[in-house]
């Protein structure tokens, strides 16, 4: 239950073990322009590049970001925790114009003032986090994105936390997107992904690379031959996880987006209800992920403990990741194929380990809350 | 969560895809030595031949009776649910001698009076029921197997529902038990499996056979062969599913008998904490097995509503087995692998149905009992 | 390469490795059914119930005979070979009239001989080993059965080594056959499968059971049931491998039958000139079996060292089975999905260990006239 | 038969399948650290820091290098084939400064020439490609690299077609050296590794970095701490082919490098007897790579129809991959666990293909050919 890598379906486990087929061959080719076509489709994506790449969520931003700027282009970092910290580290390595919005711990970025930023300064790039994974928290990127689709400015959302788990829709202003394949797309790490529209298409096409591996020019060509049922070769694909993908994705377009957002949600909302139950305090005060809980552990409850515990009463949740607060909160990855199993078991032993570290509860009350909530739905299982 | 196939670990189902090695190879020869020996262990068996055989639970009732019997040999079946009246029928094939002794419903079988019966009669072979996986009811066979020792009488215990579950010793007074693949021993169905003690070989050496396939005295010597690393043949063995046994037989050993029992116990105990607790009634009046939980429906609630409901919040239970009132009750198999995870997915399940199906009650109380109980022991993960 | 367990295709093994789903879910029930009906489609048979049983060949014998006797019914075995021998073992149990045909070794039944026989003898059943693994002599089951068709006398053809790479109807007069999963149906090994005919089924109502487990009168409810897509129960099937058989089952149909016997005699045909072109005798003077290929060893040359050498190059060939010759012989099973490669690497291995082991011959010499007869018929892979 | 992705061992993709354990678990730092270790010992490796990132040959060829640089430093590319073009197109991102030495199709570089250039110019790096996957083209690294120990050049060699089949060790006098997992590593794609050896890691903590995925500067940290057993975050590692690569290069280890370095001998080197005794040219003049074989096809034989038939025949082969004359040649992957079966296979098909393509061969002497090597090294299976 730690925020990614989640549990996988089984089926796409077996496609990871599947003999790995020729890159050039017919076959991988035809599941390769299926899993992109996929992804468009997750990501509600129209005229867009998809793009699948060996790596992890940290190419995917750099991706995401890299092929739409120049040398010492402006950009503004909207920062709502740890990974708005990695972009200015990015960034640093282009650019000297780096400017920061960083609400205060715990709320989500106000649109009105990202709008009134960007009014103020013209930046070539605006990166916002969807979810971010540090802190529970999801920013407003349908009224953040709104504001975007006039301006030449090229908006990136790091939905790694997010795609897949939270609604989003490319159409509300979004040029570019990526997530990386261990979060809510369910399949192992290693691969980036994303998609990018055609604003930012355009901007790159002007811009000189800045980088090579990531340089989405080179790469371009290969997805669009793969949508064409044609080779393309810059580095050899990852076939064994693209296989795995497109079996994830099949699951995921099978559910359909809008039943698979709903389960989310409810999933969500029957988390805080029990953490609430329970007398925990949450790390949001408002703008609550659906695809994670982040949580403080109550005074006295010492993390390393409750977290050995909870591992023993067969569950794994994940410490802290903001540095000055890192071991007085846990987070509970709840994203991809979870069902109310994952939040039975899950409070269970959450109530159990708090206990066994001297918490006064009363067992039971917090499985009662989360209950009423699955109940109140009629949840049942998602594939 | 029915009672068998029962959920496995990822490592047995990965020994079942391994290309399947020549069953002549000294590779698979000593696999099949270690899973012989392992099963000596599991049945805490001394002095005893082994034996695997592709086939099922059926087979094994077969196996572990034809053998010591000769055409109409004088047999005693304690009966206490369906697989009571199976020997009956598979003894009608060899015999006329067949009598039963059949307790009341929801009973199990009183040591005395078997005492008493085996006094009077000079059985042959006597058969019982560890757990009827159709009724959820334990014997004691170690009060009614001390009686056995000093007699000729053939004891033979189906272990089917208890193995690797429940408490076994064949020295308790046991000449033959067996269980099959998919039970408690943590593997895909298709292998019958067990025992035989030095009594009932030296029956067996003096009758004649009365059967081909599940001739002991033809695979004796296959299984000492394996048992001395060398290669013997009566029939092709399943090399995927001895290979696959035999890794669950070392997590089963890794994590000790004992414990394992005692596993058993404690989520036995949870299951019937919570059952009680949301005031259904158990099939047994007594004597629970704690590898499965049989209990009826409340009155009003449709079984095959409930099951399916049940089914979609994510678990799948078992319905009756016992013809005439096979729709009135519901079985939840609990064996294995199982954890205080399953204990928190099933009863969530359970109390979701119940209510979906108009069952007034008080959403998280069953949870809340089997909390206590699993509390109270500071039950942590099997492996 | 030997003659069973053969090599299995990626996705049959994937089979192996799902979770086991319940054996009365309607999934289960509807992969099932589709094994049965495909199966038929296999041995070519109309009006006849198909059985899969978790077993071995060797439960197939008993599945496909004991079934359609009495009590001392009066039996004839055609006895080719080792299974002919196991034949007459399996009989002796139920019957004092066992007759035997046994032709000189190396020679296939002479079907007027056997007409002969049964016009003077009224037989209630027939069995016929159709390829021995033991000799690799193919009986001419086609004409022999022809005579069966006026009779009241049940032909039971041992199909273990044929059926899936051999020519085999059941209307050639065939009334039972049978085989075992880990021979041409691709299988890893632990299911015994068959067809029972229309004459078979009705003198099997007429008789008293003779077996338990392997009765038919049990079984025949749950394949009838599971063809029509409803639960049925007399033992837990082997889900995970009646899975595969299914997924095996559909590349053998894919394939075709007419294309798959060919593809067999063509290989057939390359080992049986490379043999002859090295200098080796084959065991059979006629009547060559398609499925395997077996031949003596030069004079000189050692079985166990030529066996493990051929081993370390990279082969693994079966030994002899016949008890007077065992040392003096050796096998290549060549069924299922074998292609040329099978052949490049068998008779690789088989000159190479040859010449390690003293033999004068010239390297390639056997691999050209291998190639000569691929090449001849433009063989592409099977799948 | 491909170069690459290569067919895998059993367990390697059994790995692969495994579900993916927490990146941070205490089990996952385990094997990240002994996979890193080994790492270390197939490259041959002291003092050097080993590293394992998510990505592909063409991510592993940017960390090789742009850690090495500062803007504008001079670099020489020792270019004979495709990934040489590849290179500069990488460098002309970061400078302007790039020489080439080019030797003529089909010749290695020549050492001589590259410590002459080497003396005139003070490059900052040069990159030699050990085995040139486009041309079979072996430089010989070992006299190359002698020079580079005592200058502040850092020589960076792609072994990318080499590590893990060609002999290598890093004090020959090499700085840094990377392949990619589905290589002579025999694991699917998807990891680009590699050592950076202490004069490189001293450069590169003087430079500032010029890009971020791939900055070392960065990683370096992590694989510090996973050899320390401590958890360590860039970005989340590629769990499930990570687990896989530690089980391969167990396999490799266990083999021992000098017999796996022996063995890819003998098999390039009956590629090579089988091909000029079918009268084919190969690609290179001299200096011929043992994990790949590279010839043109005879005058008159299509590429389109040959590597057609032959994939029919049951092997794929690759195309070319020099521009000019991509279409005029073919090329053979033997690297990872090849073994004489797939010498066999290969030359079968080839033959076959050919005359097929109405070349006039004769059938079987290039299997003669191969088998005379074959056999004059008693050459056995690898593992």
């Amino acid at each position: 239950m730690i925020p990614g890598p989640i549990e996988y379906e089984p089926n796409v486990l077996n496609a990871m073990s599947q003999p790995t087929i020729s890159h050039t061959s017919k076959e991988f080719i035809f599941i390769f322009k299926e899993a992109l076509e996929k992804l468009l489709k997750v990501f509600d994506a129209k005229n867009a590049l998809p793009f699948i790449l060996s790596g992890s969520g940290t190419l995917a931003m750099e991706i995401g970001t890299v092929n739409f700027i120049k040398r010492d282009s402006k950009v503004l970092v909207i920062n709502t925790g740890y990974f708005g910290d990695r972009f200015v580290d990015l960034f640093s390595r282009f650019t000297k114009n780096i400017d920061v919005y960083r609400p205060p711990l715990g709320y989500a970025a106000d649109p009105v003032e990202v709008q009134e930023r960007v009014r103020k300064n013209e930046y070539d790039l605006v990166t916002v986090t969807h979810v971010d994974t540090s802190t529970g928290i999801r920013n407003d990127v349908k009224r953040i994105a709104n504001y975007f689709k006039d301006l030449d400015t090229v908006l990136v959302v790091d939905g790694v936390c997010s795609i897949g788990g939270e609604e989003f829709h490319m159409d509300w202003g979004v040029d570019v997107a990526f997530t990386a394949s261990q979060k809510a797309l369910g399949v192992p790490p290693g691969l980036a992904v994303g998609v990018v529209g055609p604003k930012a298409m355009k901007i790159m096409e002007k811009n000189p690379p800045l980088s090579f591996f990531s340089d989405l020019r080179k790469w371009q060509n290969v997805f669009k031959n793969m949508l064409d049922l044609k080779p393309g070769y810059f580095g050899t694909p990852n076939v064994n996880l693209i296989t795995a993908l497109n079996v994830s994705l099949t699951y995921i377009l099978n559910e359909g987006m809008e039943k698979r957002i709903k389960r989310h949600e409810i999933i969500g909302e029957s988390f805080r209800a029990a953490i609430k139950e329970l007398g925990l305090e949450m790390l949001p005060k408002e703008s609550f992920a659906n695809t994670l809980s982040v949580q403080y552990l109550p005074e006295g409850v010492k993390q390393e403990n409750f977290l050995s515990d909870a591992e023993r009463y067969g569950t794994v949740f994940a410490g802290g990741l903001i540095p000055e607060i890192k071991e007085r909160y846990f987070r509970i990855g709840h994203m991809g194929s979870v069902s109310s199993s994952e939040v039975m078991i899950s409070i269970g032993a959450i109530e159990r380990a708090l206990k066994k570290n001297g918490y006064n509860l009363k067992l039971g009350s917090g499985l009662a809350a989360a209950q009423e909530i699955l109940s109140k739905y009629d949840f049942g299982i998602p594939f």
